[in-house]
């Protein structure tokens, strides 16, 4: 990964991606104690910055391969980005999605145009399916965060970020990333390192899923030891990428670890002062810009606000607590 | 009103106001019938483009007297408006509300550096209070629509339209907009006539508050027969301005009129498929392009979604009954 790859992403993406705003409220200021700006990447197509790593894939791929379609497993935020990207493509998406996904993220990803593949979570392995359907229609896998050009995709974040404080005179040392895979973390990172090295991007991690904070301690690769159980489920994951988690080991700085209810309530100030619909996972690194700011450093901190796919249950009885 | 004037409050509000997304989604496409561009006037500085018109009135005053501070009736998004206007000038705001004003809304507006000053609706006349302490103190009054310098910096909505439909290659005939007092659309009105005099703008109001939609019929002003009942408070308005009116009857195409329910299932279409928080009056024009779709013309269409303060128990109820 280098900065020409995140350069030319975004060359790629030009007019298709969205430029997300940097929002920012004086009563989330004063909460933080200090000046917060967020990236809200939820105003991103398919509502988060997925859509961002799909589009540079597949704008990357040759032609001919591309035209016989792509796959991807997913049952989130990535299906729905890859499903917009190959349909503005003109070219097929099969998803792969476990048959208890929430129907309306099944039912937005077959909006998006793709076809979805249901497999049994127990019963059946979806990436054995995945080969033998690949393989069988010649498609090609997108994966969610281990794959270059996704990568450089979500780096094109970084760059966005990089002009947008600059005009704003933004005087930041942190810069928190919602992480997952670390795909959009180790792209920002690899963003900033080149054009805002002063800046250290921190992963931003729910309680007990804090593989990256540890890993980075660690200065190895160390697994979770639950598979779910938190509300953040975009950014459950059970270890650092392989190619993502060498780049967050070069460029960032100490990972912040927040509680669900700090996400629930960091997703209620983002909807009542920024306007924004942000899902938990998307809100982990406001939570920890406003619950976790004796661990941060700088006049001003920037966060990315990664996505918005929220059920809307969860979101109605977090307004009606926490409003 | 002319084109300069809007023009030159831009470059006063450069920096200071956000430029505010164009937003879409296919799903939106799918209820309009035609691809339904949304500028995001929610993600203003204080969740409403009326910071605009508050900043353009502000920056343009003379600095002695401006130095004296502003005064501002208003229970809503306007006082939020000039209360944070007044303190990026580093000026006191003044700002007489009702005392049955929503408690939120006192607590923001105060957030924000303004002084509140309380009256009785029914036994005090704002009016006289107000100009009692505009002569006690010097204060010039900013009002909500009925100024050119507010108009002017409504307008700058327009332009910003202007270059972003030209960017998306957006092919539309009508551009909605929410309409209370008419400053938003005589404004924008105003911005288009000049730059894209082939769209054309048209206000877009509650069902029993339709006063401009029956004003631009009877090429006069008409009044509401009622005061309140509309669950779209910031736009309801006795009548169309002295001065904003003459420029809707110059420039604006027939008005369109949406029910309360319209507006709440598009202020939950606003927040499922874009990620945006609206209040029910800034969902309108929304509304408008999916429940009256027959009454619109063009390939494409362009609404205002103008603001978001919306009270949390409404906003929650709407999303469960409508998800």
């Amino acid at each position: 990964m280098n900065i020409e790859m995140i350069e030319a992403a975004r060359e790629r993406m030009l007019n298709y991606a969205r430029v997300t705003p940097l929002l920012s409220s004086p009563f989330i200021d004063e909460l933080a104690g200090r000046k917060v700006f967020v990236k809200a990447e939820t105003l991103q197509h398919t509502g988060s910055f997925k859509f961002r790593g799909a589009w540079s894939a597949i704008s990357a791929m040759d032609q001919t391969k591309r035209a016989m379609g792509v796959l991807a497993f997913s049952s989130g935020n990535h299906a729905q980005g890859v499903a917009l990207a190959a349909r503005k493509h003109g070219i097929s998406a099969t998803i792969i999605m476990p048959t208890d996904a929430p129907k309306i993220k099944i039912d937005n990803t077959r909006g998006m145009g793709a076809e979805i593949i249901l497999y049994d979570r127990v019963r059946e392995s979806r990436e054995e399916i995945g080969k033998k359907i690949a393989l069988e229609r010649g498609l090609t896998l997108i994966k969610p965060y281990d794959e270059p050009y996704v990568i450089a995709g979500q780096g094109t974040v970084g760059l966005e970020i990089s002009e947008q404080i600059e005009e704003l005179k933004v005087n930041a040392k942190n810069l928190l990333v919602c992480c997952g895979g670390g795909g959009l973390t180790s792209g920002i990172a690899t963003a900033m390192a080149s054009h805002n090295p002063d800046i250290i991007v921190r992963p931003v991690e729910p309680k007990g899923f804090d593989d990256v904070a540890r890993s980075l301690i660690a200065g190895k690769i160390e697994r979770n030891t639950k598979a779910a159980g938190s509300i953040c489920d975009a950014i459950v994951t059970p270890q650092p990428g392989e190619l993502t988690f060498p780049i967050m080991k070069q460029y960032c700085g100490s990972g912040l670890v927040v509680s669900d209810e700090e996400c629930l309530k960091a997703m209620v100030i983002a909807y009542s002062r920024l306007k924004i619909v942000l899902e938990p996972g998307g809100a982990i690194a406001l939570a920890a810009a406003i619950f976790k700011k004796e661990l941060i450093e700088g006049d001003d901190v920037i966060v990315v606000a990664s996505g918005g796919n929220v059920d809307s249950s969860l979101f109605g009885a977090a307004i009606s607590k926490y409003s």
